[in-house]
């Protein structure tokens, strides 16, 4: 945790930003993976750890700003979860660490918030995203599954604070990626012909754990990179092909990294893969040359993309005036998703707060294919820490069916595409601070270009 | 998945045995971590994976007994699914695989309950154990949290299929104990003074993840052995230390392993280490050499803590008759858990269907402290498949209790105890199938006593 005057002065800038009504923090329970016993590992909210700092199962929070009270409701342990789980501080030891002196016993909630809808105080939430929360807010707010309608106030209070980074949250920031960049490092030394996705994957866990960190998000590492979110780690790699890896650490505090890095099982990329690769390249050092505070996130998108869309012209994959087809949304065939994102206490920061109100700033996201998954759109500011990850990807499904339909047929030389089916994908990732004048690699440099990454190999 | 005659039969005998209703299987969604797309590893509900096979998220299936129908209800892929998460079989591949050929929407399932109930079927479901599992009996039975009424034909009819394991999932269990073993013997080679515990748990993980198994449960890796399911690994191993390891792989169908063991942190065992170790491993292979078909496993709990006692009185720990001890529940100050507990799909299995059901026959658990922690108390039949691991722990929050109270005073020497406070926990554990004639260790043998463990240091 952060020391307590943290959280306390974050918790008074929310009250004085909502005004008035009650704010509910639901904590995050346990979550039973195939019985209640067997959890999968215990992550707090974000939101409740950027304004308590409590990392434990079984809290829930309240601010009630129009009666002045900060109250932490939960249970102290028995002697039987003491000899099961060990000790744990007191609730009221983790109350002072937050700042937090009124500690309340956890069924005393439904109460406190029955009391506040018969007062017609407003009661603000936050967007669910677990099922457990549907139910705590079902037994004690009468709100039926699907019907929550979460506080735009609490949202945006919440995202105004999360959305500038500390110092404190950058040191961590910066711990998380530097534990990130040695996840790929120690896949770029072990990825070879005739080993499993499965031993890279687990190799760079491996460096996660024994720093006693998490992982940040499931990690992606896979012959068939064209696969944005592939998890399964099933293949065995053969010469010739090259392995997508997304991983990220997660700070013991929640804070993550998160990077992509594309390797060839051979100590080499062959020529086909490396004229590619140098435009994804070529794409991601535009992109990153070009971050500073007062630019629109979504023109260094489009930058990105018109680089990737003038490499593939110059190889013959793309026809006519590159930043028109980036208009029209040819682009996506290759780089379907976003650009980046911000990072923070969520990989992608505050993702359960709604995309608009954290990369928009309210204002609606395209609906077009491709870019309607950039997670970020909005004017960079000193404080933003976001990923650059521009990638490249041959998938085939989306050939077929783009090509049957002859989408963008103007901009697309769908002869040549075909014959690279079965390329797979390329993306690197790395994470910046924007700083006043411009920004900040946030870790520690790895291998980008192709003659750093076969240096390592 | 085994091939779909198994999955066929099983749900033919199900139907056979609960005779007349409507069965309801939950399978799992995606849970999300903190936010609903950044999940965990995905985990089907077991007894969904033992009628089905099918470890999808986003499935429901329903055996209409009444009506002579088995349906999944599911939905395909749309091509955004695809473009991030890859290609799929589709439903009617999966079912096939299955046994099954009536496939419906997802959003079906609703509807079709819902006649169910107006026809005055009897709608068969099991103990709810995830939050989703009670947000979609709201949703589609009218079933308020906490107001479900699990169906005992149904957990019985599971039990009794579930408790008997066949070749092929002998087979399979025997893999995961294999992997199991290794995990342990890596853990056995590292342990060192001026490690951390998060360094082993890291290497212990990375043998399952290689193996492109998951973990059957969070491991515990500690010198804080007396804390039983201690999953905190932030602590640097000193010399003087042990380590207690905890620690099983879960196949890709779904079958756990769990063993534990024992290992110092210096080369040796000290003569205080070892001859408390000693008493564990006599206690273990009495239990071992005690199980066959027919015995109550609650008396081979009562042998095991014997042997404990009769070990700790010779060092002085306890007074008076051992077996009068274990009768009043002394030696649960030393051994407060179980002897063992049925493993399978779930490394504690069926733990959500009621321990009662599963490990005791319908009988009633004791409710004494220690007693009632014995997760298996009924007669041993071939096909059952357990865990054997008595412990013996120094709790000092326990022992300070006890002894305020002077609990079971005629039977423990409490001033020679209070000198054990620092000593931690020993617990060594293997899994065993009842066979016809006794019993067969599965996977492969690890060190056990202690020159054996020192061997490898």
């Amino acid at each position: 945790m952060f020391r307590k005057e943290i959280y306390t002065a974050r918790r008074a800038k929310l009250k004085q930003t909502t005004g008035s009504g009650l704010l509910l923090f639901l904590g995050n329970n346990e979550s039973g993976m195939n019985y209640a016993d067997n959890t999968y590992h215990f992550r707090q909210d974000s939101t409740f750890l950027y304004f308590f700092g409590l990392a434990y199962a079984g809290l829930n929070a309240v601010i009630d700003i129009d009666h002045d009270k900060e109250i932490i409701f939960g249970d102290e342990l028995t002697m039987d979860a003491i000899v099961w789980m060990g000790i744990q501080p007191t609730l009221r030891e983790k109350g002072e660490n937050a700042g937090i002196t009124d500690i309340r016993p956890s069924a005393a909630i439904a109460d406190y918030l029955k009391s506040a809808v018969q007062g017609k105080q407003t009661i603000h939430y936050l967007p669910v995203y677990r099922a457990e929360h549907q139910v705590k807010l079902l037994t004690w707010l009468d709100i039926y599954p699907g019907a929550e309608k979460p506080s735009l106030p609490f949202i945006l209070g919440v995202v105004n604070q999360r959305n500038y980074k500390s110092a404190e949250e950058i040191a961590e920031i910066d711990k998380a990626c530097i534990v990130t960049a040695d996840m790929h490092l120690t896949a770029m030394r072990m990825v070879r012909p005739g080993i499993r996705e499965s031993e890279v994957a687990a190799a760079v866990a491996e460096v996660a754990y024994s720093n006693n960190y998490q992982l940040s998000f499931p990690i992606i590492a896979t012959i068939n990179g064209q696969t944005l979110h592939n998890h399964y780690h099933g293949n065995l790699i053969k010469s010739g092909d090259m392995l997508l890896l997304d991983a990220g650490a997660e700070t013991e505090m929640g804070y993550a990294g998160d990077m992509s890095s594309t390797i060839p099982a051979d100590s080499q990329f062959t020529t086909r893969q490396k004229e590619i690769y140098d435009i994804a390249v070529a794409s991601h050092e535009a992109a990153v040359n070009a971050i500073r505070p007062g630019i629109l996130f979504e023109e260094v998108y489009d930058l990105s993309a018109r680089v990737i869309m003038e490499g593939l012209k110059d190889l013959g994959f793309v026809k006519g005036d590159p930043s028109e087809a980036v208009r029209a949304g040819a682009h996506a065939l290759f780089f379907p998703c976003g650009l980046g994102h911000m990072m923070g206490l969520d990989v992608h920061d505050m993702e359960n707060l709604g995309e608009v109100y954290v990369g928009y700033d309210g204002r609606p996201k395209s609906t077009q294919f491709g870019r309607k998954s950039l997670r970020l759109g909005r004017k960079l500011e000193p404080g933003f820490v976001l990923t650059i990850e521009p990638g490249i990807y041959f998938i085939p499904e989306l050939i077929d069916l783009w090509r049957s339909r002859q989408e963008f047929a103007e901009f697309i030389n769908y002869e040549k595409v075909a014959t690279y089916k079965d390329f797979s994908g390329i993306r690197n990732e790395e994470d910046y601070l924007i700083t006043e004048t411009g920004s900040r690699l946030l870790g520690k440099k790895i291998p980008l270009h192709t003659n750093e990454v076969e240096a390592l190999r």
